[in-house]
């Protein structure tokens, strides 16, 4: 059933005039997100101006019963913003006004459609720090990090996307405007409503506008890269690095694959020899950063470490860096399709997850490269296939189902940064307890009881 | 209507043989928390030693429509754990078990009535932090802590109760267990039911299990204590300090009338003749701390500071500290009700509050002392009066009713650590919008159907 002509008529009546796509050319850019092998056409693509604008399109839709599906820049890696059959595509690129940055209070309000580069920049220009980097930061936008609760590199020290909302503005899917939060450090002035739209995946109303934390920016940072010749010594240097007391802001690593693929791809000289490499930094006032960047340094050579690199400059750190940077892209160009988890277990139980990763695709006989935030306990592994197969498709999903079951036997999760969306949603029953699927269930329901606003996503709600 | 016998003889069978209370003289010490002026008898009260006996007393109150009330210490400043007539009240303090402290993960897993300072305690003694510091930290319970989202001294660097705990273990009115969480940095899988249950001040579910996240324990602490001839110093002093890209752990204020009292109670030698004094203090590594503290003292001398004490020991450090933490104590005895509120507002607007608070006081003929977190823009107006006059009890209210509106003028909170409860609910829509309050109303009967946990307090379910 394609969209009714009458709620097109509708639609264009309440946007711009270049604010509507009907075309089936216009329509294939928006037809996907950034996850692999999902494809579905939506009935058109708006892209409103204001929160009003927002707030007539869901009540327009919620009146006709038409499904919607938000979308910033389209970087999910769960299928978050993958249309349904002949939705609307809500397209939120165009509010992406920098409200305010406020120095005294350390905040900075944007629209949803600003970029996360451009809300780092923001904050970088007053002098403060917008610490949440996640890989697609470039363009992804901060109302689809708030969505998906974005992590990034930086989790362990800073922490994701959710410790740095203070305020969300959001349409209800009837077309009212709700305003939670504040300038406040502290609020408990009734239920924290904004926490429950934090990680909600679009599913429970449209986020329209951000409140966000700044911190000051690190006086200084560090940059080193050591190479293992085991995975258990790696993890192992995390685990005496955090014993030590020290937080780094950023602890990453590459496993061989990873580490072939992107010396591949982008030249960076690295030792192929080794079975595991960490990408360390920390940062903060420079004294600091010199003792904590020493002794990192001597934990590593005490665990075995072949060769420990030392960035001297900016540029030497970006190179270093890049090792991490480019993990995906290196590994994304080898087959035709790539496929990225993001299982994340207690850090303890990283190294023993690596190599459970590993055994997988040896038993399945898939090819998979696997990185991801040491310090976190977060994975991706990345399996190197190709859709058009599909007999290796199904060893993929099997492979999935028993990496999953591992990590949520070590007491992880499902997904760490990426979200449920379309990919995992089937198991997140085997993750969450019955008393939590049925509140989230409820809590479907009780915000959007029509069911308009991202179906099939997450969770049902009850019949 | 006092509680069937039925309903007692079947909690009897529950529950140990001295774990029910039910003659009057046993009661009175259940039939008020911290909160001034309210005193409400519950019919029993039960002290459960396990989930499972919380969760056999729900299902029995459940189905029986019986009004139950949770607390632990007891210790809430805004009658959130205030019995309802004759409802059983569910004090968790023997469930304080200390399960866990995993140092290679950096979590706590306890009870919901160990105390803050048993879980501070058993953070130290693995040579970790668990920095939220409530006023009534050396009593109160973990799962208060948790079901308040309490603050502290130490907000705006460590943050509140929210930013630590990892995962809960919560009855659900209906006697079913529900568990959130783990011990992992990052997990998006699912909507986050855990933000819900923290500051839900005991009326979705009942708390029973705490996994809580622990850092660091910082290397070093300077305290110092800055006097000023007037607020708008200080205010000036916090804002600079911040300006330059200090984030200290502590920055407090007295006002003059608590000064006064302050010192009349605890004999520190305080100048008298000051409209503020600052309490600073800033932690880490020795080398910032250091350089930190030599800017701060620079920066309240250039705003004209009358003197900077700077603790040269721990105990010095505490004598300095205890101007502040006797506060309470100190005003609370001058009169014989002291009643305590804490409107916050963004930390740009704090010196106009605090100004704001004195004319409030004037007009209405009251006697106030303000205290508060300065660094927060979190105020404790502290009314000083008595009970039995009912006249100045209606000043009282007058009063607050202003001095909440002028906080949300401000784009603040009519309470930033202490709840709604019973003492602010009339307040809440003043503050929150209609949609706001509308889904708080919606939750509440989401999470109890029945409305049979602490009814009355934060806000009504829909008819």
């Amino acid at each position: 059933m394609a969209l009714a002509p009458e709620v097109l008529t509708r639609l264009q009546s309440l946007l711009d005039s270049d604010a509507l796509l009907t075309a089936e050319e216009d329509l294939i850019p928006y037809a996907f997100d950034g996850t692999a092998a999902l494809r579905v056409m939506p009935g058109c693509v708006v892209f409103p101006r204001s929160t009003e604008q927002v707030a007539a399109v869901l009540k327009l839709a919620n009146e006709t019963a038409t499904p919607v599906v938000t979308r910033g820049s389209g970087t999910g890696l769960s299928g978050g913003s993958l249309p349904v059959p002949d939705c609307i595509v809500l397209c939120l690129v165009r509010m992406d006004r920098m409200d305010e940055v406020d120095r005294a209070n350390l905040t900075l309000l944007a629209e949803a459609g600003a970029t996360t580069q451009a809300i780092s920049d923001a904050a970088t220009a007053a002098g403060l720090f917008y610490p949440p980097d996640p890989g697609s930061m470039k363009i992804s936008s901060i109302g689809g990090n708030v969505a998906e609760n974005s992590g990034g590199l930086r989790g362990l020290k800073y922490g994701v996307t959710r410790n740095y909302v203070m305020g969300l503005e959001v349409v209800l899917p009837d077309g009212e405007v709700l305003w939670t939060g504040n300038k406040c450090v502290k609020d408990v002035a009734g239920y924290s409503i904004k926490d429950v739209f934090i990680g909600s995946e679009g599913t429970l109303g449209v986020i329209t506008k951000v409140l966000l934390k700044l911190i000051p920016k690190p006086e200084t940072k560090r940059t080193m890269l050591a190479t293992f010749a085991q995975m258990d010594q790696a993890a192992q240097t995390v685990s005496d690095i955090i014993a030590a007391q020290i937080i780094p802001c950023t602890l990453e690593f590459l496993d061989r694959t990873t580490i072939h693929c992107v010396d591949d791809y982008a030249k960076i000289g690295l030792p192929r020899d080794c079975e595991a490499l960490l990408l360390m930094e920390t940062d903060g006032a420079a004294p600091v950063v010199e003792a904590e960047a020493a002794r990192m340094q001597e934990i590593a050579r005490k665990n075995a470490c072949k060769e420990v690199l030392v960035a001297k400059d900016e540029a030497e750190a970006a190179r270093l860096a890049s090792a991490r940077r480019t993990a995906f892209a290196a590994l994304a160009r080898v087959m035709p399709t790539t496929i990225l988890e993001d299982i994340t277990v207690p850090r303890s139980q990283l190294a023993h997850m690596v190599r459970f990763v590993a055994e997988i695709a040896q038993k399945h006989n898939l090819r998979v490269g696997t990185f991801g935030h040491m310090g976190d306990g977060n994975l991706h592994p990345t399996f190197l296939t190709d859709e058009r197969n599909e007999e290796e498709m199904h060893r993929v999903e099997a492979a999935f189902a028993e990496l999953f079951d591992e990590a949520i036997r070590l007491g992880g999760t499902i997904t760490g940064e990426h979200g449920v969306g379309v990919a995992k949603k089937k198991y997140l029953p085997r993750f969450a307890d019955a008393a939590s699927l049925r509140v989230m269930r409820e809590l479907r329901r009780l915000f959007d009881p029509k069911g308009i606003l991202n179906p099939g996503k997450v969770i049902d709600m009850p019949e």
